[in-house]
């Protein structure tokens, strides 16, 4: 299995306070432990020729991890192009954070995708609503984390295929927090928390759903469906 | 409640058949049976300055109806982005056949919307799956069409949110001829019968699903969500 | 349209606190702002006989309520077989609060039910996650309710067919508090406010709900569909 | 993982086609093809004493496959009470053809599970129509079946959690064949195919299924929820 992880890679660079808790990126955060015996990890970020996503890399893709936030706009259209395509043909989709406002996310949801938000180190318990699917395997009745970011509804996604964690927010808000969707031949797992302010991503917890997601999203072996003009497969009578 | 019904209409007056058909266009086939007491119904057409969808318009229109077919690439990007704009605050929108490969569903959708299809005068018998629906209100177990286009699965769409019509094709094919969604304050209703060169909306069970949806598709009264920055609602504990 | 409200009518006759909030009854309190020009009301309690839902009620009714506590396992099955039948045959149907936990509400869903619950004089806030809903008219982007009892996740429910509402409540848990559901030719709503020792359904917001959820419910007209041994429509070839 | 195939097994005991085309039970049939290193399985039948389903052989099954006809209602209410607990425990059920009459599977569904039927050497043809879903892995477009019974729509079950596969019948008919749903902690397939007197279970594509459905439907590892009485989390402030 094959595992690429796109991440803007700006606030380690420039803030202090993040390079302090990601030193060497989110990505390699995450890198560090998705990567296991059968799944080998790539990484990518944004300021690389062709944001480090080219033609042969998304090929040989199987789940792709994406997280930006300030930077969405710099994304080529033609690389969110190619990635949406190849969503389509069947590769998965993490999209992570403050990627719910990138060019990909909202190129697969057709919505604005927008949201509440508010940065008061605040504390966020994400309930397990959905105790049959395998993103939270392994994980108790909620996940808590002490301090993040808070994101409120309405979040303007369509409503989930399946809606799996529900947030509460110290702050009085809610929010559907791990959300998966089937588009064309790929799968998709919007996941809510990984505020770059916050060591988020060393949490166990959250490290789990992410390594279950990764394999969940894993497409499926079989062929692409075909499209466009086909032969009858049954005889059709003549009509007057 | 106002109603504007969108057309191509190029095929009623480039192709002697469909003319016969529909010889003032099927906006105006489908504008006659739309129109009631409290129904007011305008239309709009490809060539026309601004595809005939003026912001005016589009902001005072509750439910919005899309055809066509063969000029999807020449209806302009800014136009299509005022109307999935007003589909995002609420106004209804209803795809009929092969509008589901123009530029807005594709947008909405954030897939392909591909399909296979075959021409061919194929029987057609479009089974209720969901008796609950208003959508098929005063409908019996099936419509059935005597000559149609066949559209058949897989059908490149997101899970629609309500499966409310499963077609059968007399050449071997299944299809989902009727979709709801939900994508921003806005709803969305796919109805799959309606190709030119058939008289299929001077049938009585299509113009009574489409007159059900345009009732289904109006906007409910309420604020639209606000998004950004949000103030506490609770306090926030001070954390080390 | 005709609507029956059911109420157990137990907590307001033997419970000081509960008569001096509803001193005629819950369903009187629901009676009082459902009734208008075009809904007429009635109510049955579980000590009239049949529970006073006859027969002949039951085929009159479009709408029913549900509110029950501590008699659920007083309600005889064979009413509740009856009421089944009428949800399955078309009737709409409102289950209110502890209502979850009701004979009819486990029989249509096929689980448990069971949840997390707390009496502590607890904030609660229900936040609209579906703004398309009819069933949100009128309501702003939450409904707060000073103090109720805290209904809590896992919800053992089926992912319902619509999440419309869900609740924060200030002891840190979450619920999904509307919910929609449709089986066999039956409208369902789950709406979760309603706690006996509060005045909740004195609340304008909470009123508001029920009342487009009434409206929402009612029957769809159509013909109920029919099942059994089917005659073939086209013709089936002899096989070898 | 451990798979337990329950089997009504009078057909093939009294009716000489059927004992035929599976001389040692449909459950034999099944078992065959299920049968792998990492899979054991092991049979129970409606004859047996507690219908071969005890409490010990339940705590050790993962997933359950259940196939009956024409004694659902021999099926004693207590053995399918454990089964449903078990499957809100966890255990994954797939529900085969005429399993849709089953005790079990209308606990489960809540609603009639009815349908139109006809056995008249039809062919079937089913589509996919969720390419994403792992119950169709190394399956093509669709799977053809020569002769089978047909079931028809309105099949009066809650719109599934996830639509797989929709049938095409030759006599004029369309069935949503492959239907999933999550209850409790549990995960449920319903499939269609499989009447006792055509040699459905020997097909490739339909073992395939089956095979695919059974590893999707194994229990994800993670504590069961908890119910009742909860302690608050967060302060609750004290008020007026």
């Amino acid at each position: 299995m094959r595992v690429l992880i796109w991440n803007e890679y700006r606030h380690e660079q420039h803030n202090e306070k993040v390079a302090n808790i990601y030193p060497e990126g989110i990505h390699r955060a995450l890198q560090s432990f998705l990567e296991t015996d059968d799944i080998s990890v790539e990484t990518a970020t944004l300021d690389e020729p062709d944001h480090g996503i080219t033609e042969e890399r998304l090929v040989n893709t199987d789940v792709m991890l994406w997280w930006g936030h300030m930077a969405h706009h710099e994304v080529e259209d033609h690389i969110v192009e190619k990635v949406h395509q190849r969503v389509l043909e069947g590769m998965g989709l993490i999209v992570l954070h403050s990627g719910h406002f990138s060019k990909i996310f909202q190129k697969l949801m057709g919505t604005s995708c927008d949201l509440k938000w508010r940065e008061a180190d605040e504390k966020e318990r994400m309930w397990v609503v959905d105790p049959t699917h395998p993103i939270v395997e392994g994980i108790g009745e909620y996940i808590e984390i002490e301090k993040e970011e808070m994101y409120g509804e309405h979040f303007d996604i369509p409503a989930p295929d399946e809606l799996v964690l529900v947030s509460w927010f110290e702050g009085g808000e809610v929010f559907r927090s791990g959300c998966t969707y089937k588009l064309g031949h790929g799968k998709i797992f919007y996941f809510r928390p990984g505020h770059e302010s916050y060591p988020t991503y060393y949490h166990e917890g959250v490290q789990r759903v992410i390594k279950n997601a990764v394999r969940w999203a894993q497409p499926v072996q079989r062929d692409i469906s075909t499209y466009g003009n086909a032969k009858a497969i049954e005889e059709i009578k003549p009509k007057g």
